[in-house]
């Protein structure tokens, strides 16, 4: 995605404004819309943080269709999903899929979110390319609008292409700590027939934890230990 | 997972308090427990919105082991992330990470989060099993309180499974773990300076793999017979 905007239509609440301008800075997207909008104040500001400049750089507009002007794809956000056919305009994919569909595409979208207790009109919904539901309780599937925008700005963070990696531990390191394993079974007299079934479990133990080189050293080091201690003190009885 | 908890330390602003209980709601999640919170009053109340129930029933309680007690793997959250090997106190995992790791767990679940301000402290970070960072903005990584709430929820709710879990090691099992490495770490005189680290890389290492009970008695095993192979050989010098 090259760019994303957040619409907000008719927000009622300027504290809400704030905190979707906050997580909008928090997931790189700079690019606040809103439609006919409650007035924006302190209380706006102060939730925004240091998402200030965004709210500070939001435009208020009219008509949704100026809110909508230059997106290349119109993602609407509803509460209520359906799984009736006909009501087919109400048929919606989750955060992830979205995240998914759009990571390869160029150009602009557009998430746009409806009143905190209306949601968005029959029509605005038509106006949509997509419809994206946030799973949720069945009790209960209202999300806060600043909480349902940052699920969505999360997922379209998320689901680009990935950042620095850390140094992971190496094959042969992984064969070393499996060897310590081994010796310090071999110096406890270890029953021989469960050795190796420890060791498998070592090894997928470890291939959940992922450990780092340095957590690996460290953790040879203490089998290794005892292994050197059980030795030096067998030596010397 | 059976249970998710959340556990919120020392929250400054009952707004926050409210939104996370709305959010809680969202998610099916019931259990609140709130250490040495800010006075919850209207604010709050309005927040949670339908989550009131929630907000109701929360337990505030004097210092943060009280709020774990009971939790079987306790996560921690943090804004800040490193790649630096040596602080593996503070190597996480992604939320997507943790949805899956524990998605075929027993047990209760804490999910810690800190202070609006400062975060968690060092010693409290320490005694998680798991920290979770949220990827985020490298310019504004800090996520208001309850949307980093939301996020989590969202992904615990929507990796749940549907395949039969596997019996997941209780917060019991994990603690006398420790203290058998603890133990083997004693009778070899590991560099008494360098032990707690090594604890709570170990710690890290389990909290990230998951072990079954199974594992954890194997692993156990393992520890427990080299320190019992050392002390025998050491009276009978």
């Amino acid at each position: 995605m090259s760019a994303v905007r957040v619409v907000l239509v008719e927000p009622k609440n300027e504290g809400n404004v704030g905190a979707v301008a906050r997580a909008m800075r928090n997931f790189d997207v700079a690019d606040l819309v809103l439609v006919r909008p409650c007035p924006i104040g302190d209380e706006a500001r102060k939730r925004a943080m240091h998402g200030a400049d965004v709210l500070e750089a939001a435009r208020a507009v009219e008509t949704f269709e100026e809110g909508l002007r230059g997106a290349d794809l119109v993602v609407g956000t509803s509460g209520i999903d359906t799984s009736n056919e006909r009501k087919f305009a109400r048929i919606s994919v989750t955060p992830r899929d979205l995240a998914s569909k759009v990571a390869a595409m160029d150009g602009t979208l557009a998430l746009v979110f409806g009143r905190e207790d209306f949601g968005l009109l029959e029509e605005e919904i038509r106006a949509c390319d997509l419809l994206v539901t946030i799973p949720a309780s069945e009790d209960y599937p209202i999300l806060n609008l600043s909480h349902a925008a940052t699920i969505l700005l999360y997922e379209l963070f998320a689901g680009r292409p990935s950042r620095r990696p850390r140094r992971k531990a190496s094959g042969l390191e992984k064969d070393r700590l499996l060897e310590a394993l081994g010796d310090l079974m071999e110096a406890t007299d270890y029953p021989a027939h469960k050795r190796s079934r420890t060791k498998v479990m070592f090894r997928r133990l470890m291939g959940r934890a992922v450990p780092s080189a340095w957590e690996f050293h460290a953790l040879m080091g203490v089998l290794q230990r005892a292994t050197k201690r059980i030795q030096r003190l067998e030596r010397g009885r």
